[in-house]
Order: structure tokens, then C-alpha cells, then sequence
């Protein structure tokens, strides 16, 4: 049988690799590098074909395609939301993604992209965190234990030097999990009954619960001047965390306002409600904080152009290394015009 | 090291198990069985989610995401065009697909799809000439005779019975390729010089040329009365294969008319010229070939739909085979909460 050329071969990581190289690079060097990747692309932010994701909703969940190019190569996440799917056993998230090189068509990667998206995020975060927190923020309160709080401390921690998160979750078995793995990591973990308790001290407030409503994880009262809010969790359309009062006395900042506006806190906030694109911060055009007793908040989502980031340093960082396998995935038969000989001499 | 679970592992056909699925089924009962899948989609057709193809393009070619779903089913295909990759020894189209189970987002199958979609392209042909060809058609004239005419023709002899193909292509070895891999499979063929020879006592005439451009492979006064056209070449902007006066004297038939008036051969046409969709023709609401004099045109340009059919084909044919490998592509933790867990314990 003949062999497949190079070219018809696509590096894939699979879970399991994606787990080793994360324990290769060290997790907590991985989200500094992810992090260095994703400020490079916001950097350079308005080269990126920005399509919308394209979503195919059913009655329990949705499918999403997230696909962006910077015009060299093409990336793009598959990924799933099915919330009901926890109580059967199953993620209510799964993704995996793939980068192709723009000049040849050709995919370069397939990867395995559920941890590299809690990693992606995590690194978000605190570089975001880097350009709007106080300089002297060291306190984190993570309200909600859930999947990515421990991404987002140890993010924190990597990337703005945190010393102490304080954790609270309506489920104290969340908490619990979170303060185990967190424990011996370097940072000084408190366990809070309320989340009024977990906010005292700290100048980060991270939000990342699940309830797919409209909740109020912070009311207007609970959060005072000069700190930053890190909001994850109100993330897709009827699902927010914060009061609106709150968004009125905070200078909101965004990934991408098309998407924000429907996915994000800012749902709840007339359509010309103001707010600064993340990129333009990162870029220098726009001022980030301006002052101690501001209130800055990242009305996080999630969006293509961070795993497009993060499919880059996969490409780049597993080179050298046995963290893959190369799949036969595209055909590749001498003379393009000849596909029919090439599925025939196979029968040889 | 944690095994994944069984739901974490995502069954994988290479382009090598393709080729051997192909031959352990036997390519035209192959492509007889996917006609049969196809046929079944087009006569449920109105339940399925018709999303547009999205397309990523560059200078030098496009990327595009074809996605769709029966609400049980969800099916996409990448697909890249790149007419230059041809002069640097690479292929034009390469392409994968991937079917997920729409009750729980996880993907249940990730294949190669180049062979796939060639096999697809000739069954549909095939399938549709069944439905609006002469019933006593058995000769085609195969205009361009690339990758697709030997596949083309030997579905036309699986699922029509056809008898002879007359080949014809502007490059004489594009023609001696084709004949030498059809000798021996069962139909009479007969090299011709002129395009006006090829179609000497052919019912069906199939037009496939690459050219990216508008090109008249077939004009006007070639085309006498009572016969099927299988216009399969013109499926992009800016490339189209027959007169204007052809389209015109023809009932035109098209997959899905949003994409055909874009990318079809009726591109040259007004925005409101006549078509009949398929689907109405075989769910048996609409008449196809309506007497013996009549020209029927299938303005082929390849729909989201007939991917997703060979998907759920392969999906479920590969079922007790060894032609597949399962690939650890979706992470799975215990506990969905977890997922950081996961991670660090695979550290030991």
C-alpha cells in the first residue's frame, strides 16, 4: 500500500497528550506562555477575520463552530453546550480544534481543545487582570468552585503574582474540591460561608458560576471602590451574574462587542451602553485603569480569536516533542487528478 | 494514567481505512448504498437545519465549514479549494468531516472526506439522473475527465445501468488516465477527440472541468433535445460550463437554490429564473422528466446535506469493521466539576 506523504498527515494531541504536555511545560509556565500568545493577537487584533460563531441550537443544547484567521493560518473550535448532560454523567462542555495554514488549505492540527480551553480562559483572565487590576492586587475572591476556579487562581498567580483566593460556592462540596486542589500550589487558600466573606480583602472579584439564569452572584451593595471584577460566567444570552447597578459604576471592558452584547453581562444594558474593547487596552490606544478608586470589569465570554492563541502555541510548543501523533487524515494521491488510481491501487 | 472513558473516545476513518472500507464493501455497492442514504435526506429534506456554508477567503483560495443537522444528527465538513496547489504538487480540495450527536454534542465520528466526497458527488449524480435521465439511458459523454469522471461514471453503471461512457477532455491524458482505470469495471469505453464526438448518442452528458472560470464546455446547438445534463463543474462564482441558451431550453434542477444562484451554473441567470428543487422531485411532489423530448439539467454544485448523508453512511457502516481507530479527543473527568483534578492526577 503507499504510504501517505507528509503533507497528508495531521499532528493530533489527544487528551492524554494535551495532559502530559501541560505537565511538561509545568501548568503554570503553560497559562504565562498561553497568555503571552493571546496579548500578541489582541495586539494585532484588527487583522483577524472576525466571523460570528455559527450556533445549531436544539431543545438541550447547542453545537458551535467558532472559526477566525489572521490571514497566515485558520483556526477554528468545535464546541458543544449541553447543560443537562451533567446530571447523565457527561460534560456539559466538550471541544476540540484545528489550525490550518491559510496558503495551502491543508490542516497543521487537530487538538483536543476542552483543557486548553479552561487553560485559554484562565490566561485571559489574568492577563486581562495584568492591564486593568490594581497594581497592588494580591487577593482574589473566586465565587464559584467550580471546573475553571482552579485555572483562574493559579492563572492568577502565574501571571499578576496572587498570594490569597478566597473561595465560595452555594455548594461547600465544590469548595471543598477546590481548596484540595488547590492546596500546596502557593497560594493561601480561605474557605468563606458567604460570598460578602470571600469579597473582604480582595481587589479581584471573580465570578464563574453555572446557573444558566439571570442570577445575582454580586448585588450592587457587596462591591465597593478600586477593585477589578473578573465576570466568566455570564456567558451566553439569558445568563448574567451581576446587578446592573454594578455595571453603571464600572468602566466595562470587552472582547468583542457584537458577540458581548448578546453573550455577555452587558445583555442586560440598553445596546449603546458604553464600554472598551480589550484590544484597543492592550494595543496602548486606550487608556486601561485610570485610577485607585475605579472599577474596572471584564465582561468575559470567551472568543475564537483566544483559540486561535492557544492552537498556535499547541503548533509551535509540541514541535520536538512526542506529545502528538501524526493522522492520516487527507488524501493524497501523486497526480491530483488521479484520486480514482490512487483508491484502486489500494486494493493491491 | 486515568483511561478515558468510552464516551471520550471519537471513532476515526484515515484515508488508508477509507480506501480498505471501500474495497471490503465493494465501490459500487458502496456508492449504491450511500445513493440510498442520499436519497433518504432528500425526501426528508425540509427538517434539516440549512445553514450557509462559511467561508474563510484568502487570495490564494477559500476554507469553508459546510455544517448541518436532522436534529438528531449533526454533521459538518471542512473543506479547502486552493486551484493553485496543483503546480506545487499538492491537492486543490482536501477535506474532513465530523458527525455529533445532537442530544449530547459529543462528536460520535471524525473522517477523512476527500475520497468520501468524491464517492458522494458521483452517487447524487447518479441518483439524480435515476430520477430525471431517459429511463433507456446507457451512454454518457464524460466531458473533463479529472479526479471525479472515473467515480461519475462507475455510479451512473451501479445505479442506472449504464453501458458505455465516451470521454472527452482537453488534455488527451487526462482522457487516457480516465480510460485506463475504468478498463475492465464493466463499461464500454470510447476515447473521442471533439467534445461534439463525445456526445454522438449520449443520453446523459456530464460536464467536469476545473477551469476556474466562465468557460463554454458545452454551447447551444451541441444539445439536442431528450437528454440529461449533469453539470457537475460549475459549483463555484465565476465558473461555469454551459451556455446561457442551454439553461434556457432546460427544466433546471438544483440541490438547494440560495447556494445554486451563487454558485451554479445559473449564476449567468436572472435572479428569478426557474428551478425545481430536488427534494420536491424525490418526495414525489413535484414531476421530474415530464416527457422524451424534454432537456432536464442538474445544476450540481454539492450541498451540506449529501456530506452529512455519507457521514451517517460511514458512521454506520463502519459499525463491527476494524476500519476505524478511536481516537482520546474529548475529555472526561469523574466528576464534570473536576476537570483541574483530571489534569493534576494525570501528573502521576
Amino acid at each position: 500500500m503507499t504510504q501517505p506523504s507528509d503533507k497528508a498527515l495531521v499532528p493530533f494531541v489527544s487528551v492524554d497528550n494535551m495532559m502530559r504536555l501541560i505537565h511538561y511545560v509545568g501548568i503554570e509556565d503553560m497559562m504565562r506562555d498561553l497568555a503571552d500568545y493571546i496579548e500578541a493577537d489582541f495586539k494585532r487584533w484588527e487583522l483577524f477575520d472576525k466571523t460570528p460563531r455559527v450556533a445549531s441550537h436544539s431543545d438541550v443544547g447547542v453545537i458551535e463552530l467558532m472559526p477566525t484567521s489572521d490571514g497566515e493560518a485558520y483556526g477554528f473550535k468545535y464546541v458543544n453546550g449541553h447543560p443537562k448532560n451533567t446530571s447523565e454523567g457527561l460534560q456539559t462542555v466538550t471541544a476540540f480544534g484545528l489550525l490550518a495554514d491559510v496558503y495551502t488549505g491543508y490542516p497543521v492540527l487537530l487538538t483536543e481543545m476542552t483543557i486548553l480551553t479552561a487553560l485559554r480562559t484562565a490566561a485571559t483572565s489574568a492577563m486581562v487582570a495584568k492591564h486593568l487590576a490594581p497594581k497592588s492586587a494580591d487577593t482574589m475572591a473566586m465565587i464559584g468552585n467550580g471546573a475553571q476556579s482552579e485555572f483562574q487562581t493559579l492563572a492568577m498567580k502565574a501571571i499578576i503574582g496572587l498570594k490569597a483566593v478566597r473561595l465560595y460556592d452555594k455548594d461547600p462540596a465544590a469548595t471543598e474540591k477546590c481548596a484540595q486542589n488547590l492546596a500546596g500550589l502557593g497560594v493561601d487558600v480561605t474557605i468563606c460561608k458567604t460570598p460578602e466573606e470571600a469579597i473582604e480583602g480582595a481587589q479581584i472579584l471573580t465570578t464563574c458560576t453555572a446557573d444558566k439564569q439571570y442570577a445575582t452572584i454580586l448585588t450592587d451593595n457587596m462591591v465597593g471602590s478600586g477593585v477589578h471584577i473578573n465576570a466568566i460566567g455570564g456567558d451566553c444570552p439569558g445568563k448574567t451574574e451581576l446587578a446592573p447597578g454594578i455595571l453603571n459604576r464600572s468602566d466595562v471592558f470587552v472582547e468583542y462587542p457584537p458577540q458581548t452584547r448578546v453573550e455577555g453581562e452587558i445583555q442586560q444594558m440598553p445596546e449603546d451602553f458604553a464600554v472598551t474593547e480589550l484590544w484597543e487596552v492592550i494595543s496602548g490606544q486606550k487608556p486601561g485603569r485610570t485610577g485607585d478608586r475605579q472599577i474596572t470589569l471584564f465582561d468575559s465570554v470567551g472568543f475564537a480569536i483566544e483559540d486561535f492563541s492557544a492552537l498556535r502555541y499547541i503548533r509551535d510548543r509540541i514541535k520536538g516533542t512526542d506529545y502528538f501523533i501524526d493522522l492520516d487524515m487527507l488524501a493524497d494521491p501523486d497526480d491530483p487528478r488521479d484520486l480514482f488510481g490512487m483508491v484502486q491501487r489500494a486494493k493491491a
